[in-house]
This record gives C-alpha cells, sequence and structure tokens, in this order.
C-alpha cells in the first residue's frame, strides 16, 4: 500500500525557499507568476497486513489514524505546517 | 489560478533522506513501513491573465507547455528527478 503525504508551511509562515524560487522563474522570463511555496511530498510503502477479525473500513480507519500519529511525532512541524495526506492503493 | 508540481526522485536513485525518515518511523514502533521516499511539492499562484484572442483550451495548452519549460529549466533536476503537475484553480 503507498501513502502520499503532502507537507506545507502554513499561509502566515514566511518561505524564503519559495521565494528563491519565484526569483528564479522571473529571471528566466516567467512573469506570470505571482508567488511560489515549497513543501514536501512523503511517499510511505506500508505492508498490507490485514488482520482477520477486523472488517476492511476499521482497518482504513486505523490506517488512517497511524498516518495522522506518523505526520503530528515526526513528519510535521504542526507549529509551522500543515499536512494532507492520501492512500493511493 | 494554481499549479501544484510533486517532484519525487527516480526510483533508480537512492534516497538518504527517506531512510532516515524510514529510521525514525521504526524507532517510534511503526514497523509495518516498508520504505519512505522523500519529494518536493511545489505550489505556484500564477495571474489569471487570459488573452481574448485565444481559447481556453488553447491557454490552458500553452500553461502546460509553461508549466514543463519551468520544471526542466529549473525546478527539477530531471537527471535523478522525474514530475507530474496538476492545474488546481
Amino acid at each position: 500500500m503507498k501513502v502520499l503525504i503532502y507537507v506545507r508551511l502554513k499561509d502566515t509562515v514566511l518561505d524564503p525557499q519559495g521565494k528563491a524560487v519565484l526569483g528564479g522563474l522571473r529571471n528566466l522570463g516567467f512573469a506570470e507568476i505571482e508567488n511560489v511555496k515549497v513543501g514536501k511530498m512523503i511517499e510511505l510503502y506500508i505492508s498490507d497486513v490485514q488482520p482477520s477479525d477486523k472488517t476492511s473500513e476499521a482497518s482504513a480507519e486505523e490506517l488512517r489514524g497511524h498516518i495522522k500519529e506518523m505526520c503530528e511525532k515526526l513528519l510535521v512541524n504542526t507549529v509551522i505546517e500543515e499536512f494532507r495526506f492520501e492512500v493511493v492503493k
């Protein structure tokens, strides 16, 4: 199973890397760009073990709980960043 | 208009950052994670100027061309990375 986690800086937080990319794009002649923000995309590959005593709905719910926990404990700095994720397959 | 560009290392390229995150998640007890890859998500905010002498289809096509050019010239190292993008609104 593959999970994609998208992490981005909150809108109120300054993004110097984004500003640098914006400058670079403008220097290349792309004047139509108004702003750039640079975030992260984290791909998790998870083993497909589904306990037989659970419905697929319950295990999907559990998976979402696990991913949220991973994000909050390690992957995302929730003070300045926000995240969303999708289970791909 | 907002464009999301997703940049990831090609599958054949080693990802030390991903390996570090994998180790961190396993240390936290998430043993079900098999692999992690860390990529980038770049948000572009583009001014909505649509020339009146073009159909919306032609300008959408032009936009896709521009974004591809930005990726290949600045945003993506096409030797080791691959990208996909979506126009959000």
